[in-house]
């Protein structure tokens, strides 16, 4: 790696203000959002167009510099961090939200634009882009697409991937290469734009999005359902499911995450709640939201819930919503360490992986806050713990790991693997499988220099 | 290659009665629901489980011999036919569904299933598999899979990629891969399974799928909504879709469909209607499926729709769809040949390319019959022509492509590209999407051996 070549080339080509190698102007770029620590990269540099993207992967062939892209860095697995050192590219500054049609129902943004200022515009317009991780203030568009992102809302919509219609990448190998299509179908050729979404920055660097919209549905309900425990809640929540009813959103939090919440915003959930599930409806008109809203909170209360209470107004809508919002956060402050997990279970087995990580929380004494989209088997595990008790949870996460494969679910629902759970992977995924994605990655990337080191163990790992 | 070598060592390895090499035996074989001709392949072999495939895959490489994997070739684009030789490797004996789980709302099938004994099986249990290719009765969910099959009801749910949520493939290369989860939502490593779906058989060979089920909508209404002429029934088929509304089907026949309906079965279509729209709605209840039905015809009405008629009862809604069902098989008896193609542009552009479609037509002479789910800009465009207008149909077609192209969007919606559209993805994608293409094939399937041919144009021949 010849870092001071790449350096010298790129503030030439691209001049002084894209390029940072200041230590201070570095450090933000140092971090993510996981927990996995941090790593300072040599450089940064703030592409302003996909032509810039070229010049780095470029440069960073030549100097075999790893090249490692960067939306807002909201990312939960550590897929941003410069492990090896080199350039962190970032694409905030190509944020720019390029086209909304209203006709064709899509919009065409720049990778570095913000998820809730996409969402905003296009509902100006009469339209709704679902997708919304709960990081929607301060995540990228174009990390949404390179983790293949989540949400609440995914129980009634889908994931991130189910709206990129079309994608413009830029290759390792340096090709800008437009992938996909501006249609609803479209079979011609493979599926590469998908084999992008969810690739973790590893095959390409996204320069552009297509994204699909629905109509936005004119109303919306909200409720809190509480519950004695999180047994009571999760059967209550597979009824609803199996009574054929499709809320957009089931969240649930069990009595830890209510207790994390309670101490920092007191008043704000039920005394009485030991578990709680956000439930919510939409439809093209009111009594049509409220109607399903009362169907399905009819089978809770059939199912142990204590209390069903309903937003009157968009206020007390985000009254509900805000504490979940910034629930990984909320947590985080109130443990010296915490370790977060984003597993996903058949939908059967939802109460099944709730006692188990309770039991395996027992076991090694400790403080487990599971919560999440349940409704699609998604659960968010956090264990919470400190410096002497890291060990014990190092071991209870590799057992959720265990039990989550156990119970044919998978290790990552909308985080990704990044770096975080690389090693995890192998109890998933076949050595085989494994092996003919590095075959991929190595299509893409010959030289690798694409975000090297993330989603496939180290080798030699192997557990 | 050493095809009586191959036929000799299969034999041995499987047994007499699942290799066929009789000429005919192998005449059923030797052609698709496609036009593009008859190719005798050498040796079929009826697979009855993964480790037959394995080893027909075994021996081809070893003997340099071509497979080309079959469902029950109902396929349009000539995806399953043997243009070098070698062994149609027949999945229709694997047709077996192995699991329904009402609880985890999925299914897992064998490949040569037909696609409607699926969709009943799962009906009976309260669930429904929306993609509904009009071949229903004779395609198989395997053959689904590899096209990436739509239907009318794409318009409201999607097409088969969105149902698929794990494979089982086995590579050219022998190995059995297990791809994909059991579980909604998933982002562990690559999305290899969404890369297997629409692949055309050139990247593996799918032994097994697990397809994700939604609850089954109790009440279904129908409408034949009838127009003077197509830009009536284009523009408010395009009102109804700005709307908000989005039923579960918008189907458009042009008249020379009805004309060749008419022929055939009289008194099917009311006689002043110079195009129509099935429409259909479905909802958890008969009030609301008809609600949205009403709204959506009175836009229609608004739209100079000439009458609607809704049906009464199942028997009345199967009399409307079964004329559309066989459309494509009435049209071929009314013209010595028919070259069908399956375009989409985007939404806004539907009225735009019926009159494209139209002028094409009348520049070549030629009768061109379009109808489609139209709903998503998927236009089926059907040119009927005879010896003597061979070369004009070949015109016609290639400028209905160009003009796809001109209005942004994609030579194919849902039957893919395989044989008879090689030569023209050309003017979709660009060289460097399909060198990266031929990369991932190859990275997949080094020897060629795995239906060699299909998707890309053949060298040299570039236009």
């Amino acid at each position: 790696m010849n870092i001071s070549a790449a350096r010298k080339k790129l503030t030439d080509l691209l001049g002084s203000s894209k390029v940072l190698a200041d230590p201070d102007a570095l450090e933000p770029y140092a971090r993510d959002a996981s927990h996995a620590g941090r790593y300072l990269p040599d450089l940064v540099v703030r592409a302003e167009s996909a032509a810039d993207v070229q010049q780095v992967l470029a440069v960073a062939t030549e100097n075999s510099v790893p090249v490692v892209p960067r939306g807002l860095g909201s990312g939960k697995s550590g897929g941003a961090l410069a492990i090896h050192g080199g350039i962190v590219l970032s694409l905030e500054k190509m944020n720019r939200l390029r086209e909304i049609s209203r006709d064709d129902m899509l919009a065409v943004a720049e990778p570095g634009l913000i998820t809730a200022d996409l969402m905003s515009a296009v509902e100006k317009e009469g339209l709704f882009y679902p997708p919304d991780p709960n990081s929607l203030n301060m995540c990228s568009i174009g990390g949404n697409v390179a983790a293949n992102a989540g949400g609440p809302r995914a129980l009634k919509y889908g994931v991130t991937r189910a709206y990129v219609l079309g994608v413009e990448v830029v290759l390792p190998t340096g090709e800008i290469m437009k992938l996909g299509r501006r249609t609803i179908k479209g079979v011609t050729g493979y599926d590469l734009a998908g084999l992008i979404v969810g690739s973790e920055g590893t095959l390409g660097v996204i320069t552009e999005v297509t994204l699909r919209l629905v109509p936005l549905p004119r109303a919306v309900e909200t409720a809190l359902v509480s519950f004695p425990d999180l047994d009571g809640a999760s059967h209550a929540l597979t009824a609803v499911l199996s009574a054929g009813i499709v809320p957009r959103t089931l969240e649930l939090l069990d009595h830890h995450a209510l207790d994390a919440v309670r101490a920092k915003t007191p008043g704000r959930f039920p005394e009485n709640a030991g578990a709680l599930i956000i439930l919510e409806t939409d439809a093209p008109s009111k009594e049509r939201a409220f109607e399903e809203l009362e169907k399905a909170a009819s089978v809770c209360l059939e199912h142990r819930a204590l209390d069903v209470l309903v937003a009157q107004d968009d206020a007390q809508r985000e009254k509900i919503w805000e504490p979940r919002r910034v629930l990984s956060m909320t947590l985080t402050e109130s443990a010296p360490k915490k370790m977060s997990e984003d597993i996903v279970v058949p939908r059967s087995k939802i109460p099944e992986m709730l006692r188990r990580v309770t039991a395996i929380a027992e076991k090694y004494k400790l403080r487990v806050a599971t919560y999440g989209h349940a409704g699609d088997g998604n659960l968010h595990v956090n264990v919470l713990y400190d410096e002497s008790s890291a060990d014990r949870a190092d071991r209870a996460i590799h057992e959720v790991m265990v039990a989550t494969i156990d119970l044919r679910g998978t290790i990552s629902g909308e985080h990704g693997i990044g770096l975080t759970k690389r090693e995890f992977i192998t109890l998933e995924q076949a050595p085989e499988v494994l092996e003919l994605q590095r075959a991929l990655k190595k299509t893409f990337d010959p030289h690798n220099i694409l975000n090297p080191g993330k989603i496939f163990p180290a080798r030699g790992v192997r557990e």
